[in-house]
Protein backbone atom coordinates (compact mmCIF):
# COMPACT_ATOMS: atom_id res chain seq x y z
CA UNK A 1 0.00 0.00 0.00
CA UNK A 2 1.38 3.55 -1.12
CA UNK A 3 0.45 6.63 0.89
CA UNK A 4 -2.44 7.63 -0.67
CA UNK A 5 -4.36 4.83 1.38
CA UNK A 6 -5.31 2.35 -1.39
CA UNK A 7 -3.67 -1.04 -2.20
CA UNK A 8 -2.98 0.05 -5.83
CA UNK A 9 -0.79 2.12 -7.58
CA UNK A 10 -1.89 5.33 -9.84
CA UNK A 11 0.31 6.06 -12.41
CA UNK A 12 -0.47 8.92 -15.04
CA UNK A 13 1.01 10.18 -18.08
CA UNK A 14 1.11 14.47 -18.82
CA UNK A 15 3.01 16.16 -21.64
CA UNK A 16 1.20 18.04 -24.91
CA UNK A 17 0.32 16.16 -27.35
CA UNK A 18 3.07 14.33 -29.67
CA UNK A 19 5.25 13.86 -26.80
CA UNK A 20 4.80 10.00 -26.82
CA UNK A 21 2.61 9.37 -23.78
CA UNK A 22 0.67 6.63 -25.57
CA UNK A 23 3.73 4.64 -26.62
CA UNK A 24 5.52 5.35 -23.18
CA UNK A 25 1.94 3.70 -21.53
CA UNK A 26 1.79 0.78 -23.57
CA UNK A 27 5.48 0.09 -23.13
CA UNK A 28 5.19 0.17 -18.95
CA UNK A 29 1.65 -1.64 -19.74
CA UNK A 30 3.17 -4.28 -21.25
CA UNK A 31 6.13 -4.40 -18.92
CA UNK A 32 3.92 -4.76 -15.65
CA UNK A 33 1.26 -7.52 -17.04
CA UNK A 34 4.62 -9.36 -17.95
CA UNK A 35 5.67 -9.15 -14.84
CA UNK A 36 1.81 -10.52 -13.62
CA UNK A 37 0.86 -7.35 -12.16
CA UNK A 38 -2.94 -6.42 -13.12
CA UNK A 39 -3.15 -3.35 -14.84
CA UNK A 40 -6.19 -1.07 -15.92
CA UNK A 41 -5.36 1.02 -18.52
CA UNK A 42 -7.25 4.22 -19.20
CA UNK A 43 -7.30 7.91 -20.10
CA UNK A 44 -9.18 11.47 -19.83
CA UNK A 45 -11.27 12.33 -20.92
CA UNK A 46 -13.53 10.05 -22.58
CA UNK A 47 -12.53 7.28 -20.07
CA UNK A 48 -15.69 6.00 -20.08
CA UNK A 49 -19.37 6.16 -21.85
CA UNK A 50 -20.77 8.76 -20.06
CA UNK A 51 -17.27 10.64 -20.56
CA UNK A 52 -17.32 10.12 -23.79
CA UNK A 53 -20.53 11.94 -24.24
CA UNK A 54 -18.85 14.69 -22.43
CA UNK A 55 -16.18 15.07 -24.63
CA UNK A 56 -18.59 15.09 -27.60
CA UNK A 57 -19.71 18.45 -25.65
CA UNK A 58 -16.69 20.13 -25.27
CA UNK A 59 -14.48 18.96 -28.54
CA UNK A 60 -17.40 19.00 -31.42
CA UNK A 61 -20.01 20.95 -30.46
CA UNK A 62 -19.31 23.69 -32.88
CA UNK A 63 -20.84 27.21 -30.92
CA UNK A 64 -18.07 28.24 -27.82
CA UNK A 65 -18.30 26.71 -24.61
CA UNK A 66 -18.00 29.12 -22.23
CA UNK A 67 -14.39 28.57 -19.99
CA UNK A 68 -15.72 27.76 -16.59
CA UNK A 69 -18.36 25.14 -18.52
CA UNK A 70 -15.51 24.06 -20.61
CA UNK A 71 -13.80 23.32 -17.32
CA UNK A 72 -16.47 21.81 -15.34
CA UNK A 73 -17.17 19.44 -17.87
CA UNK A 74 -13.62 18.20 -17.89
CA UNK A 75 -13.79 18.11 -14.04
CA UNK A 76 -17.70 16.07 -14.57
CA UNK A 77 -15.70 13.48 -16.98
CA UNK A 78 -12.76 12.93 -14.04
CA UNK A 79 -15.31 12.48 -10.87
CA UNK A 80 -17.31 9.82 -12.94
CA UNK A 81 -14.04 8.38 -14.18
CA UNK A 82 -12.36 8.43 -11.17
CA UNK A 83 -15.69 6.85 -9.33
CA UNK A 84 -16.55 4.54 -11.08
CA UNK A 85 -12.85 2.91 -12.80
CA UNK A 86 -10.03 4.29 -11.21
CA UNK A 87 -11.10 3.61 -7.35
CA UNK A 88 -12.14 0.38 -7.85
CA UNK A 89 -9.44 -0.49 -9.76
CA UNK A 90 -7.30 0.70 -6.96
CA UNK A 91 -9.09 -1.00 -4.23
CA UNK A 92 -8.39 -4.35 -5.94
CA UNK A 93 -4.69 -3.53 -5.47
CA UNK A 94 -4.33 -2.70 -9.52
CA UNK A 95 -2.03 -0.68 -11.09
CA UNK A 96 -3.70 1.98 -12.72
CA UNK A 97 -1.89 3.37 -15.97
CA UNK A 98 -3.46 7.04 -17.19
CA UNK A 99 -3.07 9.09 -19.68
CA UNK A 100 -3.66 12.86 -18.78
CA UNK A 101 -4.98 13.84 -15.33
CA UNK A 102 -5.57 17.13 -13.42
CA UNK A 103 -2.01 18.58 -14.57
CA UNK A 104 -3.10 18.79 -17.82
CA UNK A 105 -6.54 20.24 -16.92
CA UNK A 106 -4.25 22.85 -14.78
CA UNK A 107 -1.02 23.31 -17.89
CA UNK A 108 -4.04 23.75 -20.51
CA UNK A 109 -5.87 25.89 -18.42
CA UNK A 110 -3.30 27.95 -16.88
CA UNK A 111 -1.71 28.60 -20.20
CA UNK A 112 -5.23 29.77 -21.75
CA UNK A 113 -4.60 32.38 -18.66
CA UNK A 114 -8.56 32.60 -18.12
CA UNK A 115 -9.20 30.63 -15.40
CA UNK A 116 -6.44 30.63 -12.43
CA UNK A 117 -4.28 27.26 -11.90
CA UNK A 118 -5.28 27.35 -8.35
CA UNK A 119 -9.12 27.19 -9.39
CA UNK A 120 -8.91 24.31 -11.46
CA UNK A 121 -6.50 22.51 -8.99
CA UNK A 122 -9.04 22.85 -6.70
CA UNK A 123 -12.21 21.89 -8.68
CA UNK A 124 -10.12 18.72 -10.30
CA UNK A 125 -9.54 18.02 -6.73
CA UNK A 126 -13.17 18.05 -5.30
CA UNK A 127 -14.44 15.97 -8.62
CA UNK A 128 -12.03 13.63 -7.27
CA UNK A 129 -12.64 13.81 -3.94
CA UNK A 130 -8.60 14.47 -3.80
CA UNK A 131 -6.95 11.52 -5.49
CA UNK A 132 -3.43 12.45 -6.39
CA UNK A 133 -1.24 10.04 -8.49
CA UNK A 134 1.20 7.94 -6.87
CA UNK A 135 4.16 9.13 -9.93
CA UNK A 136 3.59 11.19 -12.79
CA UNK A 137 5.93 10.88 -15.37
CA UNK A 138 6.15 13.99 -17.58
CA UNK A 139 7.36 13.89 -21.43
CA UNK A 140 8.57 17.16 -22.17
CA UNK A 141 8.95 18.42 -25.41
CA UNK A 142 9.39 21.53 -27.55
CA UNK A 143 6.20 22.57 -29.02
CA UNK A 144 8.02 23.08 -32.27
CA UNK A 145 9.32 19.19 -32.66
CA UNK A 146 5.93 17.99 -31.10
CA UNK A 147 4.11 19.65 -34.17
CA UNK A 148 6.61 18.31 -36.56
CA UNK A 149 5.46 14.72 -35.09
CA UNK A 150 2.14 15.48 -35.30
CA UNK A 151 1.98 16.79 -38.94
CA UNK A 152 4.20 13.53 -39.99
CA UNK A 153 1.71 11.46 -38.49
CA UNK A 154 -0.69 13.57 -40.60
CA UNK A 155 -3.43 13.27 -37.97
CA UNK A 156 -6.58 15.67 -38.11
CA UNK A 157 -6.52 18.29 -35.65
CA UNK A 158 -8.98 18.14 -32.83
CA UNK A 159 -9.85 21.80 -31.62
CA UNK A 160 -7.17 22.56 -28.52
CA UNK A 161 -4.43 21.07 -31.24
CA UNK A 162 -5.23 23.76 -33.41
CA UNK A 163 -4.38 26.54 -31.09
CA UNK A 164 -1.79 28.55 -31.91
CA UNK A 165 1.94 27.99 -31.32
CA UNK A 166 2.32 30.26 -28.47
CA UNK A 167 -0.13 28.61 -26.78
CA UNK A 168 1.63 25.40 -26.61
CA UNK A 169 4.89 26.83 -25.34
CA UNK A 170 3.27 28.32 -22.73
CA UNK A 171 1.71 24.77 -21.62
CA UNK A 172 4.83 23.32 -21.28
CA UNK A 173 6.21 25.90 -19.16
CA UNK A 174 3.06 25.11 -16.79
CA UNK A 175 3.64 21.55 -16.86
CA UNK A 176 7.42 21.93 -15.99
CA UNK A 177 5.93 24.26 -12.85
CA UNK A 178 3.79 21.49 -11.82
CA UNK A 179 6.52 19.13 -11.66
CA UNK A 180 9.07 21.52 -9.93
CA UNK A 181 6.54 22.13 -7.33
CA UNK A 182 6.35 18.73 -6.70
CA UNK A 183 9.15 16.62 -7.08
CA UNK A 184 8.20 14.10 -5.44
CA UNK A 185 5.48 12.86 -7.66
CA UNK A 186 6.85 14.27 -10.70
CA UNK A 187 9.43 11.89 -13.10
CA UNK A 188 10.27 14.36 -15.42
CA UNK A 189 11.54 12.83 -18.66
CA UNK A 190 13.58 14.59 -21.86
CA UNK A 191 10.92 13.04 -24.67
CA UNK A 192 13.08 13.39 -27.54
CA UNK A 193 15.56 10.67 -26.10
CA UNK A 194 14.48 7.08 -27.87
CA UNK A 195 11.31 5.39 -26.40
CA UNK A 196 13.47 2.21 -25.39
CA UNK A 197 15.46 4.86 -22.94
CA UNK A 198 12.45 6.53 -21.80
CA UNK A 199 11.11 3.29 -21.27
CA UNK A 200 13.87 2.07 -18.96
CA UNK A 201 13.91 4.92 -17.03
CA UNK A 202 10.23 4.75 -16.46
CA UNK A 203 10.08 0.88 -15.46
CA UNK A 204 13.45 1.85 -13.31
CA UNK A 205 11.34 4.24 -11.23
CA UNK A 206 8.12 2.17 -11.19
CA UNK A 207 10.16 -1.03 -9.81
CA UNK A 208 10.82 1.02 -6.59
CA UNK A 209 7.63 2.36 -6.32
CA UNK A 210 6.69 -0.91 -6.08
CA UNK A 211 9.04 -2.06 -3.68
CA UNK B 1 -29.36 49.32 -11.43
CA UNK B 2 -29.86 46.89 -8.32
CA UNK B 3 -27.12 46.26 -5.88
CA UNK B 4 -26.17 43.54 -8.21
CA UNK B 5 -23.91 45.20 -10.19
CA UNK B 6 -25.84 44.93 -13.78
CA UNK B 7 -28.56 46.99 -15.04
CA UNK B 8 -31.16 44.19 -14.95
CA UNK B 9 -33.48 42.70 -12.65
CA UNK B 10 -32.99 38.75 -11.92
CA UNK B 11 -35.75 36.31 -10.79
CA UNK B 12 -35.95 33.30 -10.39
CA UNK B 13 -38.55 30.72 -9.39
CA UNK B 14 -37.99 28.00 -7.36
CA UNK B 15 -39.78 24.71 -5.50
CA UNK B 16 -40.30 20.97 -6.32
CA UNK B 17 -42.27 19.29 -9.20
CA UNK B 18 -45.75 20.41 -9.89
CA UNK B 19 -45.63 23.34 -7.53
CA UNK B 20 -46.57 25.52 -10.36
CA UNK B 21 -43.44 28.03 -11.23
CA UNK B 22 -43.76 27.66 -14.79
CA UNK B 23 -47.38 29.20 -14.38
CA UNK B 24 -46.41 31.71 -12.58
CA UNK B 25 -43.37 32.67 -14.61
CA UNK B 26 -45.61 33.09 -17.75
CA UNK B 27 -48.10 35.17 -15.63
CA UNK B 28 -45.36 37.06 -14.89
CA UNK B 29 -43.69 37.43 -18.03
CA UNK B 30 -47.15 38.66 -19.41
CA UNK B 31 -47.34 41.14 -17.15
CA UNK B 32 -44.26 42.61 -17.18
CA UNK B 33 -43.78 42.50 -21.12
CA UNK B 34 -47.88 44.54 -21.12
CA UNK B 35 -45.86 47.03 -18.89
CA UNK B 36 -43.02 47.42 -22.21
CA UNK B 37 -39.98 45.50 -20.45
CA UNK B 38 -37.67 43.40 -22.29
CA UNK B 39 -38.09 39.91 -20.84
CA UNK B 40 -35.81 36.99 -21.18
CA UNK B 41 -37.37 33.49 -20.42
CA UNK B 42 -35.28 30.91 -19.29
CA UNK B 43 -34.74 27.63 -17.20
CA UNK B 44 -32.24 25.03 -15.97
CA UNK B 45 -30.84 22.58 -16.75
CA UNK B 46 -31.46 22.88 -20.37
CA UNK B 47 -31.99 26.55 -21.29
CA UNK B 48 -29.01 26.37 -23.86
CA UNK B 49 -28.32 23.88 -26.70
CA UNK B 50 -25.28 22.85 -25.03
CA UNK B 51 -27.19 22.45 -21.94
CA UNK B 52 -29.54 20.78 -23.56
CA UNK B 53 -27.02 18.02 -24.63
CA UNK B 54 -25.38 18.03 -21.19
CA UNK B 55 -29.50 17.64 -19.98
CA UNK B 56 -29.53 14.44 -21.84
CA UNK B 57 -26.35 13.06 -20.17
CA UNK B 58 -27.82 13.58 -16.56
CA UNK B 59 -31.56 12.46 -17.17
CA UNK B 60 -31.04 9.95 -19.51
CA UNK B 61 -28.21 8.13 -19.80
CA UNK B 62 -29.03 4.27 -18.45
CA UNK B 63 -25.91 4.03 -16.03
CA UNK B 64 -25.78 5.49 -13.15
CA UNK B 65 -23.49 9.04 -13.14
CA UNK B 66 -21.28 9.26 -10.06
CA UNK B 67 -22.87 12.27 -7.78
CA UNK B 68 -19.67 14.40 -7.97
CA UNK B 69 -20.20 14.22 -11.87
CA UNK B 70 -23.63 14.82 -12.09
CA UNK B 71 -23.58 17.88 -9.79
CA UNK B 72 -20.51 18.81 -11.90
CA UNK B 73 -22.10 18.55 -15.47
CA UNK B 74 -25.14 21.09 -13.93
CA UNK B 75 -22.76 23.58 -13.05
CA UNK B 76 -21.50 22.83 -16.33
CA UNK B 77 -24.69 24.04 -17.57
CA UNK B 78 -24.94 26.96 -15.43
CA UNK B 79 -21.94 28.07 -16.14
CA UNK B 80 -22.65 28.18 -19.32
CA UNK B 81 -26.33 29.36 -19.24
CA UNK B 82 -25.22 32.26 -17.26
CA UNK B 83 -22.28 33.19 -19.32
CA UNK B 84 -23.95 33.04 -22.99
CA UNK B 85 -27.79 33.97 -21.95
CA UNK B 86 -28.14 35.40 -18.86
CA UNK B 87 -25.80 37.81 -18.15
CA UNK B 88 -25.62 39.45 -21.44
CA UNK B 89 -29.79 39.99 -21.26
CA UNK B 90 -28.74 41.90 -17.41
CA UNK B 91 -26.17 43.73 -19.08
CA UNK B 92 -28.70 44.66 -21.31
CA UNK B 93 -30.81 45.90 -18.74
CA UNK B 94 -33.71 42.82 -19.59
CA UNK B 95 -35.42 41.49 -16.80
CA UNK B 96 -34.51 37.30 -17.01
CA UNK B 97 -37.31 34.86 -15.30
CA UNK B 98 -35.77 31.49 -14.84
CA UNK B 99 -37.08 28.45 -13.75
CA UNK B 100 -34.69 26.78 -11.22
CA UNK B 101 -30.93 27.90 -10.26
CA UNK B 102 -28.72 27.44 -7.74
CA UNK B 103 -31.21 26.94 -4.70
CA UNK B 104 -31.81 24.02 -6.71
CA UNK B 105 -28.82 22.25 -6.82
CA UNK B 106 -28.18 22.96 -2.84
CA UNK B 107 -32.09 21.93 -2.58
CA UNK B 108 -31.97 18.75 -4.42
CA UNK B 109 -28.51 17.54 -3.72
CA UNK B 110 -28.76 18.95 0.22
CA UNK B 111 -32.09 16.19 0.14
CA UNK B 112 -29.55 13.32 -1.29
CA UNK B 113 -27.13 13.85 1.45
CA UNK B 114 -24.39 12.86 -0.08
CA UNK B 115 -22.49 16.38 -1.21
CA UNK B 116 -22.97 18.84 0.96
CA UNK B 117 -24.94 22.37 0.68
CA UNK B 118 -21.52 24.36 1.05
CA UNK B 119 -19.93 22.75 -1.32
CA UNK B 120 -22.66 22.43 -3.62
CA UNK B 121 -23.24 26.63 -3.41
CA UNK B 122 -19.44 27.31 -3.79
CA UNK B 123 -19.73 25.25 -7.28
CA UNK B 124 -22.60 27.11 -8.58
CA UNK B 125 -21.02 30.43 -7.34
CA UNK B 126 -17.60 29.17 -8.61
CA UNK B 127 -19.94 28.51 -12.06
CA UNK B 128 -21.40 31.82 -12.35
CA UNK B 129 -18.70 33.81 -11.01
CA UNK B 130 -20.82 34.66 -8.48
CA UNK B 131 -24.05 35.79 -9.79
CA UNK B 132 -27.33 35.33 -7.28
CA UNK B 133 -30.40 36.73 -7.86
CA UNK B 134 -32.37 39.93 -7.33
CA UNK B 135 -35.73 37.83 -6.10
CA UNK B 136 -36.39 34.44 -5.95
CA UNK B 137 -40.33 33.06 -5.54
CA UNK B 138 -40.58 29.98 -3.62
CA UNK B 139 -43.66 28.02 -4.50
CA UNK B 140 -43.97 25.97 -0.93
CA UNK B 141 -45.99 22.86 -1.53
CA UNK B 142 -46.43 19.81 0.42
CA UNK B 143 -44.93 16.91 -1.66
CA UNK B 144 -48.35 14.88 -1.58
CA UNK B 145 -50.08 17.91 -2.77
CA UNK B 146 -47.43 18.08 -5.94
CA UNK B 147 -47.68 14.01 -6.84
CA UNK B 148 -51.22 14.02 -6.74
CA UNK B 149 -51.32 17.23 -9.22
CA UNK B 150 -48.65 15.63 -10.99
CA UNK B 151 -50.56 12.41 -11.18
CA UNK B 152 -53.63 14.30 -12.40
CA UNK B 153 -51.32 16.01 -15.50
CA UNK B 154 -50.73 12.42 -16.56
CA UNK B 155 -46.82 13.43 -17.05
CA UNK B 156 -44.25 10.77 -17.71
CA UNK B 157 -41.97 10.69 -14.46
CA UNK B 158 -38.14 11.67 -14.98
CA UNK B 159 -35.40 10.35 -12.77
CA UNK B 160 -35.80 12.56 -10.16
CA UNK B 161 -39.09 12.82 -10.18
CA UNK B 162 -39.27 9.28 -9.90
CA UNK B 163 -37.42 9.36 -6.24
CA UNK B 164 -39.43 8.04 -3.26
CA UNK B 165 -41.78 10.62 -1.46
CA UNK B 166 -39.27 11.14 1.61
CA UNK B 167 -36.48 12.34 -1.05
CA UNK B 168 -39.38 15.20 -2.09
CA UNK B 169 -40.38 16.24 2.28
CA UNK B 170 -36.40 16.91 2.87
CA UNK B 171 -35.84 18.79 -0.34
CA UNK B 172 -38.99 21.01 0.40
CA UNK B 173 -37.36 21.66 4.11
CA UNK B 174 -33.93 22.43 2.37
CA UNK B 175 -35.92 25.03 0.24
CA UNK B 176 -37.50 26.21 3.31
CA UNK B 177 -33.87 26.61 5.23
CA UNK B 178 -32.51 28.40 2.65
CA UNK B 179 -35.09 30.90 2.44
CA UNK B 180 -35.16 31.53 5.99
CA UNK B 181 -31.69 31.96 5.45
CA UNK B 182 -31.89 34.42 3.14
CA UNK B 183 -34.92 36.45 3.50
CA UNK B 184 -34.37 39.43 1.62
CA UNK B 185 -34.18 37.44 -1.48
CA UNK B 186 -36.72 35.20 -0.85
CA UNK B 187 -40.23 35.54 -1.60
CA UNK B 188 -41.95 32.56 0.24
CA UNK B 189 -45.40 31.78 -1.33
CA UNK B 190 -47.78 28.82 -0.60
CA UNK B 191 -48.76 26.87 -3.66
CA UNK B 192 -51.74 26.12 -2.76
CA UNK B 193 -53.09 29.41 -3.01
CA UNK B 194 -55.11 30.10 -6.16
CA UNK B 195 -52.67 30.87 -9.21
CA UNK B 196 -54.64 34.41 -9.89
CA UNK B 197 -53.83 35.16 -6.13
CA UNK B 198 -50.22 34.41 -6.32
CA UNK B 199 -49.82 36.20 -9.35
CA UNK B 200 -50.86 39.27 -7.94
CA UNK B 201 -48.36 38.87 -4.65
CA UNK B 202 -45.21 38.32 -7.35
CA UNK B 203 -46.14 41.22 -9.16
CA UNK B 204 -46.76 43.54 -5.91
CA UNK B 205 -43.21 42.34 -4.99
CA UNK B 206 -41.53 42.68 -8.36
CA UNK B 207 -43.16 46.37 -8.82
CA UNK B 208 -41.15 47.18 -5.41
CA UNK B 209 -37.77 46.03 -6.89
CA UNK B 210 -38.09 47.31 -10.12
CA UNK B 211 -38.81 50.62 -7.88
Amino acid sequence: MTAAGHPGLFITFEGGDGAGKTTQASLLEEWLTDAGHAVVRTREPGGTEVGTLIRDIVLHHRGEVAPRAEALLYAADRAHHIETVVRPALERGDVVIQDRYLDSSIAYQGAGRILGRDEVRDLSLWATAGLLPDLTVLLDLDPTVARQRLDADDKPFDRLEAERETFHVRVREEFLALAAAEPGRFLVLDATLAPAELAATVRERVAGVLG
